[in-house]
């Protein structure tokens, strides 16, 4: 049985290819991949052209499309993000 | 209610914690993460120095600890390489 971790990763792989085309996001896949996977996230950003400018952060090599490394550097930066508000909560709570 | 990537970015941060002291893990917790969540890639590995080796590949500030940072660069280069497979796979079985 996998662990959690591996769970995660798996994870990772199977949202990305819900949405992708051939092995990559076009502009349009990455809309639809945050629009139903990170909306609290969209919900927050009060750029209207947030996910054009993140696709443009994202692609790296600049073809226009994201590919699977490129977008688990997006995954990697909110759960950084997220992982720094989770240890201020825990001293702020005083837990471990 | 999350999203199946919003889950997957919680689980990483829940598998570090559950291991780290203070925020970060030292080889000792590294080993015992990945005993217990990356028992498959550990038992492929020859090197009985894996970890060690590991270790200093993702301690990048060289404080002899790994923090979030750090051990996520592990997760995506794991979850990197399984999707390589995972596109070769789908190739040659002709899926999308």
């Amino acid at each position: 049985m996998p662990s959690e971790l591996e769970n995660c990763m798996e994870g990772l792989i199977k949202v990305f290819h819900r949405y992708a085309k051939n092995g990559s996001l076009t502009r349009q896949n990455l809309r639809q991949l945050m629009e139903a996977e990170l909306s609290s996230f969209l919900k927050c950003q009060k750029d209207p052209a947030a996910v054009d400018k993140i696709m443009k952060d994202l692609d790296a090599n600049g073809d226009g499309l994201v590919n699977f490394e490129e977008f688990v550097s997006l995954v990697v930066g909110l759960s950084v993000a997220c992982e720094q508000c989770y240890q201020l909560e825990m001293k702020k709570t005083g837990k471990k």
